[in-house]
């Protein structure tokens, strides 16, 4: 059987990372029953997609196709997928697939399958390589396609970067038990800090702190959801002022060179620190009785499971919920990556297909 | 009113913790009628006592009477106290008050509310100090005093060193769900660890695996309960080929060189590992990835509750599990403290003070 073809924006040499992608074609995984075809009409852009592109986790495999934040409409549903019809708007993460039989899998936890199968940058069951949504078309093994038709209230501009930035926020907050008598803080406010005020605040959480450097975000944080903003560059007693008053907290900090210690002294007994960030390193070594004492947890949580992205899209359909967009059309990929490297997303960059719409 | 007087072991200075305890009269509290006045029977030798004779964590406040691993006879009951009568076999661990009236309170998580006070080295809340069980007489404000008439089947000289030493491993097990279908690894096979073994096996846990340098201590391991028994010395590849078979892990180690990137690496995604050694400095750094991408858990508990002191001696004595004894005359507590010093302990060395017999 002929290979089909599908168009994209392709990363060809490390210069991708740079603002180079080059539209052309390019070899989906070979078709199965279980695979949906995607006519993207948009797609988040990830800090992850450039991290992969420069080689940041491993020497990296060109060509690529990145983009794990895909919105668009089913045009083509394999015969053993479920839930999914000719048409529907869907929408895929950054899981692509996994062993679908684990007790992981079975829990709804399938985020930690060993056989965790990522939307670009690894290889499907089959063994092709998986292939992101920087493009007109994506195919994705149906069991990880969410039908986005229950959430009619969230434009797609705004879904798509929930998909991956969202759910990595909302998934320790619920694992975490944010809700109503917790205090939540979210150490850093950027494409990951704000979706975990606005759900933080979403899931009636009594306070939601912003821990920030500066005040430069302070406005926003509180047009979200933010109920208090620690800036530590102006507060140098901030560690203690502030010790033991947050149950939750989750961390989005990427930098090796953070406070961690103080961090976890913020949290009353018994509190947990989620770090969600990656840093390129370890973590900052502390002192063990700041767990020790207390009973503090310090764990790490990584995107979210399908189960969650659903429970994420209904609280934003419902509440109508809606992050700041900042679309760029497909066509100008390149240039949205240097507007991107410059730190200019305020705070998530989306892609718009606009051909496809 | 004429201040009482008991008699103790008495550490008037540094050499106290070579085995220089001297035998004379101390003040105790001064009487309340929330009290309870032990005659000591027996008193545990927790490595906390020389620890703290020694000035290891902050400078030592001579003279001490330490001890907190006290089982005796109640022979003066405040007529506050509920619970107690003159005459009942009572003990006392290492917390010797709290607030009693905090939310952690008031949910058995007393250990870790903020004015919990220690058996020794502390004051109460009427400023008095706190002084310890190597003693004729411990005097203790009676809400921490545990009757111990419930549980005839685990003799004094076995219970005692369970009131802190024991406690230590049976709360983090039982706050992170050692039992049937866990797999549990204990850290460490000493004065600490050999508890959580034989706990974790009489919880139900599924496996029961003992981490250790060498093989030393191997035969006792299986007695008391391992399943299993890694010598990471043994197995230079101990953390790839063991990797991931592990739900919960209880870590005694309390040197700040251990391999704690390899000792979470064991855990299976989700799983927990809870510090419970406490070094003197900070823990080795690690990379943030052994826990986000399998969400895993870092934490630490300290001693444990009235409620899980009591939850683990009904275990003890409806299962008739007993540890190894290492008994010495109270009356020879200096050579005690050189046979602890010597790591001659087997696991726990508890005076025995045969006049109040």
């Amino acid at each position: 059987m002929a290979k089909d073809t599908f168009n994209g924006w392709v990363g060809k040499d490390l210069s991708a990372a740079d603002g180079n992608l080059v539209w052309e074609a390019f070899t989906p995984k070979t078709w199965e029953e279980t695979d949906v075809d995607i006519e993207v009409t948009h797609c988040g852009m990830c800090g992850t997609d450039l991290h992969v592109l420069k080689g940041g986790w491993h020497e990296p495999e060109f060509p690529y196709v990145v983009g794990h934040e895909i919105v668009g409409r089913a045009v083509r549903v394999g015969s053993q997928v479920t839930g999914i019809k000719v048409g529907d708007r869907v929408g895929v993460g950054a899981q692509s697939d996994s062993c679908l039989n684990c007790n992981l899998c079975k829990t709804d936890n399938e985020t930690y399958c060993p056989d965790f199968v990522q939307t670009y940058d690894m290889r499907h069951k089959n063994g092709d390589r998986t292939m992101g949504g920087y493009a007109d078309h994506a195919r994705v093994p149906g069991s990880f396609v969410i039908n986005l038709n229950p959430y009619p209230n969230v434009p797609s501009e705004i879904l798509a970067p929930m998909l991956c930035g969202g759910v990595t926020m909302f998934s320790p907050l619920k694992r975490y038990g944010a809700g109503p008598g917790k205090r939540v803080g979210i150490i850093g406010f950027g494409g990951l800090g704000h979706y975990g005020v606005m759900w933080a605040k979403a899931l009636g959480a009594d306070e939601v702190v912003v821990i920030s450097r500066s005040r430069s975000k302070e406005d926003d944080a509180f047009k979200i959801g933010a109920t208090k903003f620690i800036a530590t560059k102006d507060e140098p007693d901030w560690a203690t002022k502030y010790g033991k008053t947050i149950d939750l907290i989750i961390n989005t900090v990427d930098s090796v060179d953070m406070p961690l210690q103080d961090y976890l002294g913020l949290l009353a007994p018994m509190g947990t620190l989620v770090q969600v960030g990656a840093p390129d390193g370890n973590l900052p070594a502390f002192n063990p009785f700041v767990l020790l004492m207390t009973n503090r947890n310090l764990t790490g949580t990584c995107i979210g499971s399908r189960k969650e992205i659903r429970e994420m899209l209904q609280l934003a359909n419902d509440q109508g919920l809606k992050t700041w967009a900042n679309p760029f059309p497909m066509s100008q990929v390149n240039e949205a990556i240097k507007a991107f490297n410059r730190s200019e997303a305020r705070y998530r960059i989306v892609l718009v297909n606009e051909k496809n719409l």
